[in-house]
């Protein structure tokens, strides 16, 4: 075979989530709610089959829920989305995201990926025939824009944002867009910016779209996720907004990589976004959850990095063990019966840290259980 | 932007669904049926949702629907494959084979394609970053397998076979298979082979599946569809089986191409195949349909070519109209209000039949009202 990504193993997910299973851990490695999704939006969706809608949707996707998604973009960001031009419906973020990286990254063009980086960035890439170029945050997690302005060269092409930050929680501030303006501009590069956790930001900050500035948002492919926003992250459905000519070239490649996105949850999910309670709530919910899982781990010897968004809380966990990364989060797994997700995976190059990350995504029962057995590390 | 598949238009399918939809025509041109699937399925989708089987599935699938495939494969043709090993549930068969191809295909590969072929093979296979070469059928639709032959050079790396046969309604015989099997061994190529149609072959012939002989089968990504079998198009789901190597390559891309695929259906669809009924009886469903529209069509002065198999009837029209196809196509949906699909779009050169392509996957009503307009044409 001629091996491509030769150097891939399982990720990281799939591994912790079947070690949590096998040691009956609690799972806070993977990110997925463990609690029941709306029975209104069930409800839609099989009030979309019943109503016969079942066979293949237009490619680009179901009219109605292109036109709510860029309806609300529009009415968040102030952009100017047309639905039938530039909003594609993906079969989840990973699509959206590998089918942009498809349509942008060319033989031998360089990509610059902000480390610790979504597993799914490099390996995207390097199928476009790409070279991701790793550049690590600073120690505290903050884009190093100093270092970001050194990664790139006459042959960088993109740059991929993701804000929230995963697996970091940290929030892109306005002064972070201003940079990444004045970068894109000065080396024409196009903008992949995963937004998949948009309404997942705490203490009244505010979400800094690349759909909030038309400088941007005219070079950027914006990544969405409904699975995230409504807590069905096995429905696999997001979108991609795009201007014109990089939503065609997308649609030229996406109408050969899956082709269309499951029809009735389409229809299930334009009827659900008229009403906007339920991702109005969603950063006020996702703030008391990681309020009550920051309480419970003050009592354990583990040092709470700042989460200012997603449902994920990193760690320091030097005071406890000396053990590298993947290791400690195999031995938490085991033995303490938690499941964590090692940070270092995120990274082309070895990291001297001692991280892992949690999610908080999680009943407040399971949230405390996991608690609870941590603070055996005291 | 370095525009991949620049000379992809829009998918044939999408064009002519939109002129139907446009101008008011009988759509039988992109192939979807018009009927309600079995309520049965939709329910078991309902019971899914409920029993909160909403969050990501396992990368490779539901177990229990990995199982019921690989069962249900062994079963039918004698083949060994392992549930867990070697089938991969896939986001319809457009992913499967695209991520098949991205599997075996590497830069400058060259891969025969069996014209009319349909149309994600070559573009698939430039996205891999390989060279498709189209052979031409024989002028009733055989593999003209001299010709195949022909166009196996040192750099042949892989063949892709289509049974039964989009857009023909052929089925490939047992010697057609003897033959791809001594060329395969010969010339140790890989076997993509889009079976998506197994169900739907008449006239008791037997579908020759590459499952049915071991030195295909280790060479072979065998993709299958779920939508098409149970007439839910849009709701795709599919699976690739394939030997233990090939099957790793597949996963290594899958997991960053779509990572999962629709949980609440996965459950759905291995609940549903424990009744082996559905599927058992789709050959004479179809068979019936297809009766029933050859016999309307025999008044019109439309040729009917053989139709041994899959949901779709060719016709050769040039008793009618001197156009060529892809103009008589647009005519027949604008003029006579039936849409039809070419046949001239899935060949690389330019051929001199003229033939199109009828779904029959219809309601019987919808399937007379075609054939009262197509009478318009004697
Ligand atoms: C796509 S599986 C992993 C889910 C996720 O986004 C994460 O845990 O970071
Ligand atoms: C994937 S849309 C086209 C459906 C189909 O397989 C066909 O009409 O040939």
């Amino acid at each position: 075979l001629p091996a491509k990504l030769p150097q891939a193993g399982t990720t990281i997910f799939t591994v912790m989530s079947a070690l949590a299973a096998e040691h009956g851990a609690v799972n806070l490695g993977q990110g997925f709610p463990d609690f029941a999704a709306d029975p209104a939006l069930l409800q839609a969706l099989t009030d979309a089959m019943t109503a016969g809608h079942n066979q293949y949707p237009p490619m680009t996707g179901v009219p109605a829920l292109r036109q709510a998604v860029a309806a609300k973009l529009n009415d968040l960001y102030g952009s100017a989305y047309d639905a039938d031009r530039d909003v594609t419906i993906t079969a989840g973020g990973t699509q959206g995201l590998f089918t942009a990286l498809q349509a942008c990254v060319g033989t031998g063009d360089e990509v610059v990926i902000i480390e610790p980086a979504y597993d799914s960035y490099d390996p995207a890439i390097r199928l476009a025939g790409g070279v991701p170029v790793g550049v690590p945050m600073t120690a505290d997690y903050r884009i190093d824009w100093t270092a970001v302005r050194a990664a790139v060269t006459p042959r960088t092409r993109a740059l991929v944002l993701n804000t929230p930050h995963n697996p970091s929680g940290r929030v892109a501030t306005a002064e972070d867009l201003d940079e990444l303006e004045r970068l894109a501009e000065a080396h024409d590069l196009f903008v992949v910016s995963d937004e998949v956790y948009e309404h997942m930001v705490f203490d009244g900050a505010r979400h800094e779209s690349v759909a909030r500035r038309p400088c941007l948002s005219e070079r950027a492919f914006l990544i969405g996720s409904f699975g995230k926003t409504f807590h069905v992250t096995g429905w696999k459905v997001g979108f991609v907004a795009a201007p014109p000519a990089l939503s065609a070239a997308f649609r030229r490649l996406h109408q050969y990589t899956v082709f269309t996105v499951h029809t009735p949850t389409q229809h299930a999910l334009a009827a659900y976004l008229a009403d906007p309670a339920p991702w109005q709530g969603l950063g006020g919910f996702y703030e008391a959850k990681r309020d009550a899982f920051r309480a419970a781990l003050a009592a354990t010897p583990l040092k709470l990095l700042p989460c200012e968004g997603t449902y994920f809380q990193t760690v320091d966990y030097s005071a406890v063990s000396k053990l590298a990364e993947a290791d400690f989060a195999r031995w938490l797994t085991t033995e303490i019966g938690v499941a964590a997700i090692p940070l270092s995976v995120f990274y082309q190059r070895p990291q001297e840290r001692r991280h892992v990350r949690f999610c908080f995504a999680k009943r407040d029962e399971t949230l405390a259980q996991a608690a609870g057995r941590l603070a055996r590390l005291g």
